[in-house]
């Protein structure tokens, strides 16, 4: 919990998820700026439910699937649930199918059920320490939220380093902890940053979640549509792109919100530098075909908060993500450092993986 | 009329304005779809302020200017207004005034006066013709009507001529007549296009008049938010770029709805050509430093509709339109026929334009 006092409101560990009684409540992102409430889930399936209609997205379903973990551990206990580690890779598996792209929930959940497995296998540790699957399960969990915690740390350390002077930062959708701690940090040492916010439709995270983020931080914000990007770079406002990635392939390639692509190409064409914050490039997605492309509903497209934008016969499409190219990008802020798109295999791909780790 | 029976309702003269009694009624395109309604103007004033409040916008202003001139020679036919040149002088510099970038109006009523002091400074003119002003206003303004329909008549002609198998074909805002008449010729001709349509934020021309325009055309229409145009083309869906243009300027810049530089930036990125429809690009405006940019309230961003989309604390810009450069842009499409942006100054500017015309 290093982080949250920092950190808007949006950002902060208890709203994103909390277990209250036997419930898990996830802070509602789709009621935010207005509304600071909650969803209820009665069940890991109800979490999944409530990622796949969008109550939380970005980083907040890492964080939800760790608090649901902590969950299940505590209706283990309470005889509410079979004892025994399947019961865990079960709700592993729901949460991990709720949105198929981003795939750093998929791989902390199953290195997290790799670690508790030592639980269930080895007897010697459940009689070694004195406590239960509960305060066993919770240090697991604690020691991922501070390696995560330690991660944006220092990656928005190097976020913040890129900027120098009084300058203008292009976003696109919700950069989450590591941007917003740059923006933070970039000010705090004397800079006056200007973020330009495009509102990210259909579901306006950038209007919702980023702007007033930014702002409760007391960051100047200027928020656009999302076709004003490269206006705004044409204007010579523009010093920095900065986004976060929902995934980064071991060939470079950055997956996040579609729009993304627009203002990389914009950024590319302008000679604005591009920088990505990816808390964790996924090892088993060798190149973009090997990465699973969410289509949602075209009927998002067709309303904009409680209003429709059109008829409800026009047809419309919503790909939920954008694949950016290695060559639009100038480097990937990481855990491990800055490092160019094209090194980003030599730090990440695991030995081995040139074979069928795709699947 | 020659058009009208082929247009969608959108782009029909009796929808777009209309006289009745002493009034004139403009077309609400912002309830568009929805409903089919107008606005009742008593006043040029009026018709200003309606203008200005986005009633009607893109080709519509010209053509209700037009209309407003034949109601200001109704009204001065029927004392209500002072019988001399001055009171249409000043009914074209209100209706010039409500949006200045887009300059085909203010030029068109320019010539239009130009062409009516005759009747006034030529006794001759008016014993030697068997009519009164209306008669005499109708009649120039009947011609300067015809000169339009025969424009749109031969650009669709050319864009069509773009088309040529089962393509895909990505837009900006609404492209107006032109381009509708363009997407339907070319459908006529045995081609299946397919139109990704922006849906144009913040006040939605691409989901609520070029969407379902070319749908009632019977046209195949996907509707993208203003951030996805890249997505597509990236993806090989995308053709052709076609937009219209509020403004073409003597070296070539085109002036058009705020996010068409990002699609435009896209096209050039993805070797995808892009044309734009100019029915009158402006001799007098010699480089994009002539060119008057609209910025509109940014409030006009922070809602959809009747949803607000941010919290009213957050500031917004709205930059009404993108100046796209001659380098972007593979050709327009003229009366004069197709043009490259490079030879456009050939083609329109007039001799000694070259000192103070943009004044």
């Amino acid at each position: 919990m290093i982080l949250d006092d920092r950190l808007p409101t949006i950002l902060r560990k208890t709203y994103i998820a909390r277990i209250e009684g036997d419930r898990l409540l996830i802070g509602d992102r789709r009621r935010y700026p207005w509304e600071i409430s909650c969803v209820a889930c009665a069940s890991v399936q109800q979490v999944a439910d409530a990622i796949r209609a969008m109550v939380t997205q970005g980083g907040g379903p890492l964080q939800v699937a760790l608090t649901t973990m902590r969950l299940v551990a505590r209706w283990i206990h309470a005889g509410l649930q079979p004892d025994r580690l399947d019961t865990f890779v079960h709700a592993a598996n729901l949460l991990a199918e709720a949105r198929p792209t981003n795939t750093t929930m998929a791989r902390t959940l199953k290195d997290f059920v790799v670690d508790l497995s030592v639980w269930y296998h080895c007897q010697s540790i459940r009689s070694s320490h004195d406590r239960d699957l509960v305060s066993f399960t919770d240090s697991l969990l604690d020691a991922v939220e501070e390696r995560f915690d330690h991660a944006y740390e220092s990656m928005s350390d190097l976020g913040a380093s890129l900027i120098t002077g009084d300058e203008g930062v292009l976003t696109t959708c919700f950069a989450e902890h590591s941007f917003t701690l740059s923006m933070l940090k970039a000010t705090e040492r004397g800079n006056r940053v200007t973020v330009y916010v495009p509102e990210t439709r259909p579901y306006l995270q950038g209007s919702r979640l980023t702007a007033p983020s930014l702002a409760q931080l007391g960051i100047s914000v200027k928020l656009v549509t999302d076709g004003m990007g490269s206006h705004l770079m044409g204007e010579g406002l523009v010093d920095h792109y900065l986004t976060a990635a929902d995934l980064v392939a071991m060939d470079g390639t950055v997956v996040n919100k579609v729009g993304t692509l627009a203002n990389a190409i914009g950024a590319h064409h302008y000679h604005i530098p591009y920088h990505v914050f990816a808390v964790s490039p996924d090892p088993t997605k060798l190149t973009r075909k090997d990465i699973v492309m969410e289509m949602r509903d075209g009927g998002e497209v067709r309303r904009c908060g409680t209003s429709a934008t059109t008829l409800d016969s026009i047809e419309a499409l919503y790909p939920a993500f954008d694949c950016i190219d290695a060559s639009l990008v100038d480097a990937i802020i990481t855990p491990k450092g800055m490092i160019s798109p094209a090194d980003i295999s030599m730090h990440y791909k695991v030995a081995g993986t040139d074979k069928g780790a795709s699947t």
